[in-house]
């Protein structure tokens, strides 16, 4: 890996202070203020990948290739809380979301899981998410072409309560309030054996989306919540983190006959 | 979707039983025998998806088109135990596992897992798959075979703890008994930013990685367990199910600087 | 502890085997029969507490003097479900019964929880338990009896959901499916300070008695869940239990100011 | 309650801010300085349990009669990390901790367990409590007075893992980090049927005092772990809390045979 070093342009994720920091893209003569202290361009373009490079507060940081992920992960503008890694992970697989699949998805927020799904989706797919607030579908646009998903991904400024125009399509995933309204849309735009994923952060949304879901005609309709639970590992002395994220949401997933 | 009709040939679920079953290809004049009675080939080929279909128990099954991961899921021997879908979701979305991405596994058992990741690096990634014992190789070869998945697969009958070939990989994914004694030759196979992923079904076992895994260099080292809780969900009477699976295994992730 | 022998009419737990058994009272002559094997009396009188006896088919069983909870855990009847100890302890301790406490519980059931409740009472305190369905109050009667605690139990065979007679209680259990329409008569029934515990098995319920807690006056108005998960412990091979009850009840505990 | 008024000497709970406060024993002429506020004595005493009272900031509180168990909550100096009400509650229910109940307790710490151990064994128990630094030894002896129940406790400045003095007891509970040490010593000091609980941080700790528990002989060995989780209740938008304690601690328990 003699050749992998930082070219003007790269994104680099700087690894191992307090928190993890993204370049977007390194630029002669830039400088880059973090909580941690300050790093020049100067210092980092030409060094190679895994490499320290030092804050003017004596913060060292290894220097790391970002990936696609990495990129959506911290350029996203966290105005709007995001779905957890967790969720979204479980929502991609079991709608069987992946090269090709064609996808819609309500609302758009700031465009994270959108991005996410967008990701997944690549070369073939689409996404295409319904945003009724023209705010958030145009931070969500400048988002996502940053990450340079927006080729993936249709916006439509509509509200998905009114209608979903796709047909056929492979999966449909809402995160919204309301989600329970859009239920009969989505039997009508996915395909046989399509898969429907509500994120829900009330228990009583998942009792209105289920019986929906139901009277939709769908089967196989399971609603499910996913725990996190983190460790703090010590030779001889491993117990779980002493905090932990005690409630993101609920799932609900169903299938069109 | 009035042309949309089961072919000979075809793949289909059947769904609304108390099981859910796959037939993975159609043939004129076959029958079908499954815990809740006998299906007849002709009675299915030409029907609609969506359309139910009656075994001769009287039991009403409904015409699902499958996806390629319904293919994946019920198609596998369950002859090793396999993955959770909850842990491998989160192991291919962590490890930034789409399409395109060049992977390390080990080791393959039945190719379950194999096929998973297969499914999300398509069309232009490769999975590569290490296992020593060549009746499982040969096992995972069939499966990946029948799922359709092999082209996307590079099966090596080695024994993963005398090292890793590959190169500037993305990823490497362990699921096998003495990860720690492979964490080293994942730092040397990835590449600067890529991510190793362990599940491991003991606390020791995360202990003896977490600390290798810090020795080798890897940054960001995180060891960390998700529970599934699923709802039985009725108007006015909702609740988590009275049963759960209480593990599966612990998840422990880091990465390359 | 020489002399510490087993008389007749003791109590003694055989423990060892696959299962735990109680035997209420030793009689000379007695047999004993459980799923492994028959134990005979005069094996078991005059012998030490701690040492073995052996079924007719081999199994060892060790001779164990039982705690008062032990009769309780093993002599109720299992005709109803009964509440898990990790939820009557917490009750219990949340609401301060101790020797001499007034309790109010409903409904009696099978007189499990009134047991509990009673062991804790004792010597000074009293559990008032309603019971509308008279057959379940003497199925109650005889297992207090049975278990030496009547004498500080009042069975009340009356609809608690008319109304509770006592004053300046310490405590109001309540495991019954429509606990919000006793909440009020708890409001009443309790001292200042008192405390109300409620064990519900459905979210829905748990909405509908908070709502009516808080109407009704209550203060410190909280709902929490215990989830006790079991570890399997081996040198080198620690994990949790591969199966685990996900769910037993909610329970919301309250205050009167 | 006409006659149920706030008496000089009387200890106090204040409800309905943000915290809870409690006043140890209300003097004539005194102040009481909280965050939310100052209240002074003329404000409360005469008034009846149930009314309200205003800081000088405005803050409303109820006036609630405490219970002992109140009284022990707030009272213990907050030095040392104590054990949480779910952990101590299982502990006493699953040793059968109640009134006369003659219970070994090590370490000692501010004495807070101790206070709740000697809360049930009242009154006619004993909790005999190890404690090798005097310091120690010294705040639980105060707070138990406080407590007013250092009359069911003797507490023995030494190290338990020297050897327990006492003999036939029901219980020995071990809040200390290396208790495997002691579980020797807890087999020798219990009666035939008596429980060993123990309250670990760590795995590793589970490991040790199982393995160990095994070998001097205890039966129904078992480790666990209990999980609180808090609910935001609110009609049509309940929910889990968004944060929640991850980890308390272990729970070893066995028995002598």
């Amino acid at each position: 890996m003699g050749g992998d070093r930082v070219k003007e342009g790269d994104a680099v994720l700087l690894y191992g202070g307090r928190r993890t920091y993204l370049i977007r893209a390194v630029e002669r003569g830039g400088k880059y203020s973090f909580n941690e202290g300050v790093v020049r361009a100067d210092d980092i373009i030409g060094r190679s990948y895994g490499e320290e490079v030092v804050t003017h507060l004596g913060v060292r940081f290894k220097l790391v290739r970002p990936t696609l992920l990495d990129i959506v992960y911290r350029a996203f503008a966290r105005r709007t809380q995001v779905i957890y890694p967790k969720d979204a992970a479980f929502i991609i697989l079991k709608c069987g979301i992946g090269p090709g699949s064609r996808v819609v998805e309500a609302g758009t927020g700031s465009g994270y899981l959108t991005a996410l799904l967008a990701y997944f989706v690549r070369p073939s797919g689409t996404v295409y998410t319904y945003e009724v607030r023209s705010e958030f579908a145009e931070v969500a646009r400048r988002n996502l072409r940053l990450a340079g998903l927006l080729d993936y991904v249709v916006i439509k400024e509509k509200d998905v309560r009114d209608g979903i125009e796709e047909r056929d399509v492979d999966a449909v995933v809402l995160d919204m309030a309301d989600a329970w309204l859009v239920v009969g849309h989505a039997f009508g735009a996915l395909r046989s054996g399509g898969t429907l994923a509500c994120f829900l952060p009330t228990v009583n949304q998942v009792e209105k989306v289920v019986i929906e879901a139901v009277r939709a005609g769908f089967v196989a309709v399971e609603a499910v919540e996913l725990l996190l639970r983190s460790y703090k590992v010590k030779a001889g002395e491993t117990r779980p983190e002493l905090r932990m994220v005690g409630h993101t949401g609920y799932l609900v997933f169903a299938r069109k006959p």
